[in-house]
Parts: C-alpha cells; structure tokens; sequence
C-alpha cells in the first residue's frame, strides 16, 4: 500500500467534485472455480483499491460527501479465520493504512444504503461488472428505490484516476521491469519444436518469481492473427511468428502491457521484415504525435495512414491512402484501436464503461468497423499512461468476407492475398505517458528493431 | 476430451438412475477479474465437464429423462468472434466431440426451463455455488414456479461420480505425474534466502510448463500453522519448514493433490524429525485400513490416535489415548479432516454440498472440533479416489483460546508447548485409489521418509 495520506487525498479531492450524497465502493469477493471454498487468485475492485488500498475480499467502502464521514465495512477475524486463513493484522489496523478511522461489521452495510435510500440522499454506485455487484443493486432495488449507476461518480472517478500521480507512474515502472524480463524470456525460449504453453510457461515464472502475477491473461500465441487468443496449445516451428502480449502486474496491482513478435527460428524471412517494419513505422510515427490536447483517435488513424502507405508499397493495398482510410480499407489488416489508457486495469477503467472513459461529448465513438474497436479516442492529457499497439493481421476469414463482397476493392489488391493467408500477426506495443511537452515511452527498453529482436532470440 | 461414447454413457446411467423431468447442467461463464472482458483462465463446472466435456464458456446442457432427449444450448461464433478469439471448429462439431447431436441457441435455454415448469415437470438442478447460477435460479423463480435443488440430482450425481472411470484414474495418474515434478522443483529450490514467491514460482511452472495448471492455488510457505495460507510472501530462512500443499491439473481437469515438507536448509532438526515421524506413522497407518467398507471417519480417527500416542512419546499430550481422542484433545494439533474425494474437483463434488458426498444416513457430521472438518466420513467404495493427510501443527492462537480455559488439561501438556510456538506445521498428504481388495497410492513415489526428503533438498 502506498501511505494513508495517499488515499485520504484520493477520497478528498473525489469528496471535493461530487455535489452531494454518498459514494459507495464494493469491494470484490473471492471468485470461486469450480466450489466456493476453491477460489482463483483474489483480484480488489480497482476503484476500491484506488481509494482504501485494501487487498481484501468482502469489504466496502463509502465515503459520505455531506457529513464529510469515510467508513469501511468488514468483519475481523475469527478463531476459523485464524486457523485456516491466519492471523496476519486486525482489519482495524489495516483501516488505519488506508487512513480509515471508522470500521463497521458487514451485516450494516446494506443497511446503511437502504437507509440512505430511503432518507432520499443521491447514493453514487459505479457500474457492477461481477454478479456480486449485479446481486447487491437488486438485493437494495425495490419498485420504490430503485438503485441507479451513478454518471456522476463514473465521470468524477474516470477524471481522476486517469491522470497518473508520481507513485503511479512509479509502479507502472516497475511493472514494465518485470514484463521486460517477461518478453526477454519469450525471445530466448521460442524455439521451433516447444510448445506455446511451455514459452508461456517461461513468460509467467518471470512474472512469478518477482513476486507478482500477469495483469491479464497473456496472449502468447503462432496464431497471431486471432487478437486476442488465449490457447497455448500449437507447436512451435521454424519461420513462425511468436506473438507475445503481456503484462507483469505488481503488489499494488499496476500492470505493463506489452506487445513484441518473436522469429521462431531466430531469424525474420524477408516478406515478415517488410510487414514488420510498416507495424514499427506506423508505431513511431504515430507515438510521436503523442502531447496533451491531440485527440488519440488521430493518432490511431495516423497510424493507419503509415501502414496504409506501407501496404500499398507491399503491393498489399492501392488507391488514395486518406480515402483509404476514411473508408477503413486499412481495417482489413489493422481490425483493433491504436491503445487505450493503462494502470491499475490493462484496459484502465473498462468496468466504467468505454464510452465514458476513451470518449466525451467533442469526441464520440465512431461505428466503423475496426475504428468501433478503438478504446480511446479522446484528447489526451498531461500524465495519462496509454498504449500505442498498432498491428497488421491476415484473418482468412476476415478476407474471405470482405473479398466474397468485393468490399472496398478500389484500395485492396485481393489477388495478392492469397500469398498471405498463413502469414499470422505482428503487433508492437509500448506504454507511453503522456508529459507536458509530449511523451515518454515508460519502462526500460525492449528489444524491439529486427536486429534487436534477432540478437534476443539467438542468445 | 475423451471419447463421445464415454459422455453418451455417463449421461445413460444418470438418466437410468432418476425418476424423470430434466436433469439440467448450466456451465460455467468467465469470471471477471477487474472487469468484463479481463476474466480468470475459464474453468467449466466439474458436473458439466463430467456428463459433457466441453470447456468452452456460455454452454447448458439438457438430459431429458421423459423424452430420452439430450440438449447443448449455446451460440455458433460470429466474426466479432472469429476474429477476436479464434475460429477454430465450429459448435455444432464440438457437441458431436460429446456425443450431442442437438445443438440450439443459447436464448432457448431459459424458455426451455420456464416451459417446463410451467407444464409442471421436475426441473432438476445442482445447488449454484457462483452468483450467476444464483441469478439464473432468480430469473427464473417467481412466486408461482420456484426453482428448487434436487437433492435427487445431487445424490445420483455424486454416487456416479464418486466412482472413478478407468480412463478417469489414468487421468489422475498424470496429473500426479505433474505434481511430483512440483514437489520435487520445491524440494530443490527451498534455500534459505528465498522467498515464498520464489518457490511458488517453480513449483507452477511445473505445471504450465506440462501444459497445464495447478488444480488449486498451491499452498506454499514457511507458516503451515495457517492451514489455507495462500500469501507467499515470508522469506525462507535455515531451519524453516516448507509446507507445499499443491497440484498439476491434466488437460481434462483431474488435479493431484499432495502435500511435502521440505526442511530449509537440507536437513531436519531432531525435533522437527520427531514431529514429522509421527505424523508419517500416522499417515501410513490409517491408510492401511483403507479398503471398500470401511468408515472414513474410523481412518480419521485411527491417524487422530497413532498421532496422539506419538504427541504422548514426545511430552506434548498425556492420559488415556482412546479418551483424548473422543473428546478431541488431538484436535489442538490435528484441527482437520484426514482426507477428501478426489476428482474433478480437488475436494470433489464440494459445490454439491459436502454432507451429501461424504456423509449419508448411517454417518453423519460430528460438530466436535477438529472432527467438523472431516470432508468424507462414510464407507468407502471401491473405485473412489480420497486423500490421505495428517498433520501436525502448532497454532499460537488455538493454544492460547485453550490454555486460557485449561481446555482437556488432562491430555495436553501445556507447559511443554511453548518450546513449540515457533514450529509452524506438518502435513503429508497422498492420493488413494481404493481397490477391491485394499488401496493403491497413486502416482510414481514422491519423497516422503526423512532420508528420501532431506536428499531431494540436497540434489
């Protein structure tokens, strides 16, 4: 945990932008696998964690913005507790690291809503995205009080936890510590004849042996060219892409979120060096537009510009490359956003909902196919983390629709395709804060140029 | 998977066993970590797995005993999701994998029920043990038609699965063959110096390194006193004990379930060997009596007395065994179940209830302490797979609650224990096929006696 002063500013300056009421903040409860009592890792509501710092589960917080009052609810341990889980600290000690004063027993929680409720004070409730959450906003709604998400408290959170303080951007630096070591070790171990699960294997004992976890589950994959595959069952073999995107995550639970392509076999064939590099292009020429008031979503299509020029000199696509674009030919081979924000969630805030988070009244999500997955598009500001992932991708399913329609044939040379059915994926990403002048890409670097990439591999 | 006729089979008998109505298995859905689309690795609901085999999230299957019909509702993979998470076979096919031939749309499912409640069938369902099956008996539950547990279900469900297949118990060998492979990497990595974390972290990548992972999150640490301490965060010093309570989970989702002790440093101190003597004595001991018929609570008691006999040798508890034991003098030290089912699940069958599984009308659940632990107390059949784990502990809490009121001062030598608070705990653990004429420990041999143990720490 960082200091209790942390968190007491924290709740403070929320306390300060809220015109009244209360604002509640259920923590998260353990997840059970396949039985109650066998749980996966326990994982804090971010939010929760972002004001009271609590790794615990069955807790909740409220900060009450009249009466100027911070409560967390739990119970201490019992002699069960004592022998099973240990002893550890009483909850009331560990109130006091997160600067909380009062504790109250659980069973009191609801009833201080319903009471709330009831008293006709506004009670501010982000989103519920686990059905634990879901259950409590019924167990409180009734035809008369019906427990409404709270606008106000998601823009109010949304707004503060996306500008970094110091001791944020230092963990996020930490974070990408233990990543590098991560895609360092994917390098080295991605030989033909393994198995993913044994380069993934080599990936998540990195983040292990630091002490911490993966923010997510990593892709680590031959099959890149499925965004988000999460199998790590195919064998490797000589002139395969390994396409590793992961994240260390550290005690306080802020994650890295990197993406490099590693040659099985230690070397790139020429015709994934020229793919290569167009991604590496778009990457660089796009992040560095990167400075507070730049709406991302120019940044996301400048970056589909690059790779559009790219590909045409790939003899890939044709055409106008700006028409290209505003018709989202590119999305054929670049169907995902540039990045999104970055911190205590990989996709920092998604539980708030995209919409609020990436997007505001001036900029508002667009529906094209490929720019609708882009998850941040607004105007940056000074100490927003963000990604920048651009990727290029040959989804024969994904060609084969387009090309049964003849979809947007005046900018993609279809003909040409055929010779890259097999090709996979490459995505780069690095994590970029955002400062007063520009940019800083965070985290040590990693091998990230062709040279580079192959020294790695062969060592 | 296994064979479609294996799933066909299991599915026959259970339809063969129940009265009639429908005999309905929701699976499972991803579970959220910090938000919807970060969710845990998936992990299926054991039951479905057992009658259906499909790991895949958002499925339900139907048996429709009436009808002699067998349903999987669940949705084919659009392009959002081709291209997001993979195309790879199509649903349709997978159910023929399962042996299903009917395939309907996911938003069938909860008319289908509704139908048959509606047209006064027997809806059979297994107890919810995450929220949403919880919210799917909500939504489906109204005052008209309330949706209840059949205790039928439950009972013909866990006398099925109690009995282990043939391919079920070479199932468990292999993921035996992976938990050794764990407990030898922690046996060879515990050096003073460590941390926790560290051993962990070989220890799973045993696991994912097979392909795998662990069954259940792996106790690991030098505090055993705390019998579920899942932080690993102590760092090892010379004369520590290494509890490793933890299991590789196969492909199928059967998991080992052993525990060693590893002395920090290479070599156990003569009072951690006497301790530990006793609680191997114990362990073999009781599990020799196992064979079809007998108790388990009878094997329970009989370690609970060759442990009590060796904690009299050794000064710390004093009087007539047979008394101590029936008033649970042991339990200070012992305050657990000497073993569980084994299965799917690594307490098996555990979200049915455990009452159900482990006891029945002849033995019923003692609420003495220690004893209330006991997971399985009823006969024993051939085919089960149970685990058999002792322990010895000393827990500074529990000796002061009982000290404070001289609790069973007749058995315990209080005044000796303080030499011990400082000991942490001991447990061995096995996994046992229990065969027509006795038992069978699985697995190839994992270190166990003083000599076998303190040279796996040297090599």
């Amino acid at each position: 945990m960082f200091s209790p002063e942390v968190y007491r500013q924290r709740r403070k300056a929320l306390a300060s932008t809220l015109s009244g009421g209360i604002a509640v903040f259920p923590g998260n409860r353990e997840s059970p696998m396949n039985y109650p009592a066998n749980a996966y890792p326990f994982r804090q509501d971010s939010s929760f964690l972002y004001y009271f710092g609590i790794q615990q589960p069955d807790l909740a917080g409220i900060i009450d913005i009249d009466e100027g009052t911070e409560t967390i609810f739990g119970n201490e341990p019992g002699m069960h507790e004592i022998i099973w889980i240990g002893s550890g600290r009483s909850l009331k000690e560990t109130c006091g690291d997160a600067g909380i004063d009062t504790l109250k027993p659980s069973d009191s929680f609801q009833e201080t809503l319903k009471g709330s409720l009831k008293g006709g004070r506004k009670v501010h409730l982000l989103p519920p995205y686990r059905e634990e959450h879901r259950a409590l906003f019924a167990a409180l709604s009734d035809a008369a009080l019906e427990l409404t998400v709270s606008q106000e408290l998601i823009r109010a959170v949304a707004a503060q936890r996306s500008v970094k303080q110091a001791e944020e951007i230092e963990e996020q630096e930490k974070a990408l510590g233990i990543t590098r070591h991560m895609h360092l070790a994917a390098m080295k171990t991605a030989r033909p004849g393994l198995f993913e699960y044994e380069v993934f294997a080599a990936v998540q004992n990195e983040a292990a042996a630091a002490g911490g976890r993966l923010g997510f589950p990593a892709i680590c994959t031959v099959k890149g060219q499925t965004l988000h595959n999460l199998s790590y069952n195919n064998q490797l073999k000589a002139g395969d892409l390994l396409i590793l995107d992961g994240g260390g995550e550290t005690a306080e639970r802020y994650t890295g979120d990197i993406t490099r392509v590693t040659p099985v076999g230690g070397t790139f064939s020429e015709k994934q060096k020229e793919i290569y590099q167009i991604v590496l292009k778009g990457k660089e020429e796009a992040t560095a537009l990167i400075k507070p008031g730049i709406p991302y979503r120019d940044v996301h299509l400048h970056a589909a510009k690059v790779m559009a020029e790219g590909l045409k000199s790939a003899g890939l696509m044709k055409g106008n490359t700006d028409d290209a674009v505003e018709q989202g030919a590119h999305a054929l081979f670049f169907p995902h956003g540039f990045g999104h924000l970055l911190g205590l969630d990989v996709h920092d805030m998604e539980s708030l909902g995209e919409d609020f988070v990436g997007y505001d009244t001036e900029i508002e999500r667009d529906s094209q196919f490929g720019l609708a997955y882009l998850r941040l598009g607004r105007r940056l500001k000074e100490n927003w983390v963000v990604t920048a992932e651009p990727g290029i991708y040959f989804i024969p399913e994904l060609i084969d629709q387009w090309q049964a329609k003849n979809h947007l044939a005046d900018f993609i040379h279809y003909e040409k395709l055929d010779e890259y059915r097999s090709f996979g994926g490459i995505r780069l990403e690095d994590n970029i804060l955002v400062t007063a002048e520009g940019y800083r890409v965070l985290g040590e670097p990693i091998p990230i140029t062709i040279s580079e990439v192959e020294a790695a591999a062969s060592t």
